[in-house]
């Protein structure tokens, strides 16, 4: 092993990523100059959104440039701080970690993480980025009501775990898309009402119209793709679509997507549909995370994590996850 | 001239309408049942959303029946009145109009039209259905902020003549898309700050971004097709879409509008697409006609009228309407 073997980007892809966009290089321990950490890595998160910053393209995460360092999110424990903030030992998480073991993070991304309520890695899922976008991207931008039909895509995910159990918690139908039978048995373990498997689907809006008989209230869209086509056609009047995620488009995702515009189906309905980010409701991270800590403490949440272990594993488990060959959170343990 | 020249539906068009989708026959001048007012209509107003009622498959207005009388709004002087609340002479508006000279239409669907403030026609205009859908699709579901760019397709219509007014009224900075440079001119008169001929443009994104050099706020889509692209490629983060009308799609009303989906652009710039339906307002439609009113008589409101005459005339003012022919709001007099 080398001192700090990391992953450079080594060309942007422009179809499905493969590990061969990324390189190892061997570099050295770096120094945290003011204003950083330095860290060794616990846990690397690789998720969705990581796709837009390796495309050339605007995004609204920050591009990588080929030759440059990978990052994304992972926790990790201070080896040396230049921050009055920080001690070494302390366990921290942020969005800017490299995908190698010891990285230098700016100390304002970094935040404490509670190790005592729940393993460390929690805050790379459940109570972390995912278990929020699940909670306001139903309960804020969804605004559902009481005993409203929810429908999720990519529904045994990171995200759609934990979107299906509240909208179980808060009195709703939650039905889910997935991509295995195993998948759409465990969410229904979760407590999702019904669920669908589109890969062996052959009438995606039958089966959606079959599994949501009083129509589709809001539809989280975690992958656009024909799922959403799906869920358009059995929107109900003034239904909600919350688009949290596109990974059915990771193979194709500078290029024009082409398919069915359900311009006609927005009027008829007057459907809203609605992009998401999370950053747009950081105010209200506090009393979130203390919900879903407080749902997981009574055992309403379950979950589940995929772990693949050691740096060298870091690029596949990302291409793995954006092919929905994970099954639950996926992370890298280091 | 027969009795009672009357247009029926006698195919369902399936690509552009063409005015032998109907065929005028002779009917008896009808007897008002219980409930019912004859009428003898002086305006027949030829919208959009008629489009919808001669298509078989299920919309928001109700379906014209092969055979059966075609529909639409209207403006009459009561002969007889079958109902408590109207009396010979009243002139009245109506969404049940037929396509014929004598009609009966159902009082509960009737209302006085005011023809001491503005003349008959303007409650088929400004003061009725076009200018209450410019002035909720713009101030409610587009919920505008002041100094906002608000861009406007097919802009010297019925809608968005009023809209962009509105715009200019309540401190917007409204952007036209219209068909001619006759049109665009007259949109500037109107208060339009920029205009754009999209069916002379070669490159209508850049054209837009040319005009909206701060973005695009507020979209007002009164015809999907590839103004919607236009738009959405040049839309600001929270922008919003008021999805008003579909008169794009007019030739393949039916069919499957395939194009580019823009579920990455409403992702990252987090837009607000939202179906329009008038109906949904009808509670605060007095004081929004109160505003037209009052525009208008204080001169901040300019409306073009474009008047076909007489009964034969009805089938060819909808298809030149439906295909941008129109230069102002489409009526016919009878």
């Amino acid at each position: 092993m080398t001192v700090n073997p990391s992953w450079v980007l080594r060309s942007h892809p422009t179809a499905m990523p493969t590990p061969d966009n990324w390189t190892l290089e061997d570099r050295a321990i770096p120094d945290a100059v003011d204003g950083e950490l330095l860290v060794k890595t616990m846990w690397l998160s690789v998720d969705p959104y990581m796709r837009g910053r390796i495309s050339p393209a605007k995004n609204y995460a920050a591009g990588i440039p080929l030759g440059g360092l990978m990052k994304g999110g992972g926790i990790g424990e201070v080896i040396a701080s230049n921050s009055p903030d920080f001690k070494p030992g302390d366990v921290v998480i942020s969005d800017y970690f490299g995908w190698q073991p010891f990285s230098t993070i700016p100390a304002g991304s970094a935040k404490i993480v509670d190790t005592v309520s729940a393993p460390a890695q929690a805050a790379l899922s459940y109570l972390g980025m995912p278990g929020l976008t699940a909670y306001f991207s139903l309960l804020k931008t969804g605004a559902p009501k009481e005993g409203e039909t929810v429908l999720i895509s990519a529904a045994s995910g990171a995200v759609g775990q934990i979107a299906g159990q509240i909208a179980r918690i808060r009195g709703l139908d939650p039905v889910a898309i997935a991509g295995t039978d195993t998948k759409v048995a465990w969410c229904k373990e979760l407590g999702y009402r019904a669920g669908i498997n589109h890969r062996t689907s052959t009438d995606l809006v039958g089966d959606v119209a079959a599994a949501c008989p009083n129509g589709v209230d809001v539809f989280l869209d975690n992958t656009a793709g024909p799922l959403h086509d799906a869920a358009m056609l059995n929107l109900n009047t003034f239904g909600r679509v919350v688009i949290v995620g596109t990974i059915a488009l990771a193979d194709k995702f500078d290029k024009p997507d082409i398919g069915m515009r359900h311009l006609r189906q927005t009027l008829i309905t007057r459907a809203r549909i609605q992009g998401f980010l999370l950053d747009d409701f950081e105010e209200d991270y506090t009393n979130a995370a203390a919900d879903l800590l407080s749902w997981h403490q009574q055992g309403l949440l379950k979950t589940r994590e995929d772990i693949a272990e050691g740096i060298e594993a870091v690029p596949g488990a990302f291409v793995r996850m954006l092919k929905g060959e994970n099954f639950g959170k996926q992370l890298v343990k280091l």
